[in-house]
């Protein structure tokens, strides 16, 4: 398939007028005082299924001919792709098979049962999840659907920052935390579109920054998987999809630090009463920490998600600030 | 003063225009499956302020006369009126004295400092806050407010139903937490006004059920200090104000469990990302226990507010749900 362009994050926003929540644009005072920036937060940890995965998935499963939604669609992930497919399955009608490790929280794996997928569990340590995937796609005709390499998913992704530069007008800056990069490239082709002079960085955990790599020596840098509270940018590479747009369209990325995310996470739960994963808050962790190039300026920050366990966001909350 | 109606809700919520947030109105398909209901959740978590208090102390204070804004307001809380009263001084530029026990924690007496509040400690074993109310208003000529029993306190909370039934239409059913009655009794005259057939309920902590006493005798019952996690609503009583309008206008008062706040904090934190303080929960707290009695109605629920402290946050969250 071709690489999208903006025209498909409208198509795509089309599919998802009234099933994907238009989610809120907050602001707040006191992050304009800390930053002395005019900051808006698009708040995707209140969309559907709990991050902004549910936009690609419904907008590649909506997609598929008769044959592809009979057989129904495969994915691996243990996190919010999981539950983005899942749902996007369920008000689709396709049957869903979900491959999660065994060691998923059982949370996740509930969850995503709970909308009504099938869920094959595999062992991280002597098993290869695409194998399993690919397995299940070519031996029953499902239909793979990867967490970010693929231009349905891409564009998808691309309809938030579309929502938020609607609503906002044109921004100096937009701040977008990234993984394999759907989210990122498709935030790219929308603000290209509607805000062209915006400064557009990604944002990812300092143990995993792949993509600051792969921008800076413009090929595509594959990493370990990285020891970071970001679960969501645990990736080890970008996509041949969101690369290259990465490359060409987005200022720059930039890391911050895991004990930056906590820092960010508290805030969240403090200032703003919004429970935001870790992932979820590298956008706002990184203008907290260059607030000061950005003073006066109309900053955009798109917080992805908000679906961590209880367990993991109370251990974290406690972590001293 | 004479008791307020709901022209004095209209009049606040001019005064309120542009200052207050118009808070917003979250629905759960989650939270409607359990239930059965359509039920819409008006978010005064997300108020300026952590809380519903800033609508009152901001119309009580911006009726001040010269007089009254040149000596000051004060105002004894531990807790949410607290931050709304410093706000709303703040922005009135009328000088504000807080008094708060010595034993109340750290974060909230910053929060009132930093709102740029006097903050007056007392021992609260020892002393009578009241006491050193009236005295500091007697001898400096400032103005008391009071939490809840108060004319304009109350018109003010009432914009918060206002908002929310503009928006709703009329409800079945709406359900609001109460301590000593403001926004009960505001949300009364709201309700009455623009959904006349709607029932109303208040929802007090079980060990804290004074308002349910008082409504079920006839007249205004005092209790000793209660013992729950609903800091809000450790009332001892209801007001000379709040009494005849909840009398009058209330359908009845019901009460839940500490334990159902915690499942219900549980629940907005996983379900719906929101951070809400325990006697934010106590509306919806009880609509899960009476769901059964609402199926396909349309129930409003009102979130008084977000402010708790992390470590207390944390804590009620750990628990075995």
């Amino acid at each position: 398939m071709q690489l999208p362009t903006y025209p498909d994050v409208i198509a795509a926003a089309e599919r998802l007028e009234g099933v994907a929540h238009r989610t809120p644009v907050f602001t707040s005072r006191t992050l304009d005082a800390e930053t002395g920036a005019q900051v808006f937060i698009k708040c995707e940890n209140l969309q559907r299924a709990g991050s902004f995965k549910f936009r690609g998935a419904f907008n590649a499963l909506s997609q598929f001919d008769a044959l592809q939604r009979k057989a129904g669609v495969v994915a691996f992930s243990s996190g919010n792709h999981a539950q983005g497919i899942a749902l996007a399955a369920r008000l689709l009608d396709i049957p869903a098979t979900i491959v999660m490790p065994t060691d998923a929280p059982a949370a996740k794996v509930a969850a995503t049962r709970e909308y009504g997928a099938s869920v094959v569990l595999y062992d991280r340590f002597t098993q290869d999840r695409e194998q399993i995937g690919r397995t299940l796609a070519s031996e029953h005709g499902m239909t793979l659907i990867p967490p970010y390499d693929h231009p349905h998913i891409l564009a998808g992704q691309g309809t938030a920052a579309k929502e938020l530069l609607e609503f906002t007008g044109p921004l100096d800056a937009l701040f977008v935390g990234l993984g394999g990069g759907g989210m990122l490239s498709g935030t790219a082709l929308s603000t290209r579109a509607l805000a062209p002079q915006c400064q557009l960085f990604g944002v990812e955990p300092e143990a995993g920054n792949d993509g600051q790599q792969s921008l800076r020596t413009g090929s595509i840098v594959h990493i370990d998987t990285p020891v970071t509270i970001a679960d969501g940018a645990q990736t080890q590479h970008l996509g041949s999809y969101t690369f290259p747009i990465i490359r060409d369209l987005v200022t720059d990325i930039l890391t911050v630090s895991d004990a930056e995310l906590v820092a960010t996470m508290q805030f969240f739960m403090q200032r703003m009463k919004l429970v935001v994963e870790p992932t979820g808050c590298l956008g706002l962790a990184a203008l907290r920490r260059l607030g000061q190039h950005f003073k006066g300026q109309r900053v955009g920050i798109i917080v992805t998600g908000g679906n961590v366990d209880i367990d993991k966001y109370t251990t974290l909350l406690s972590e001293a600030s």
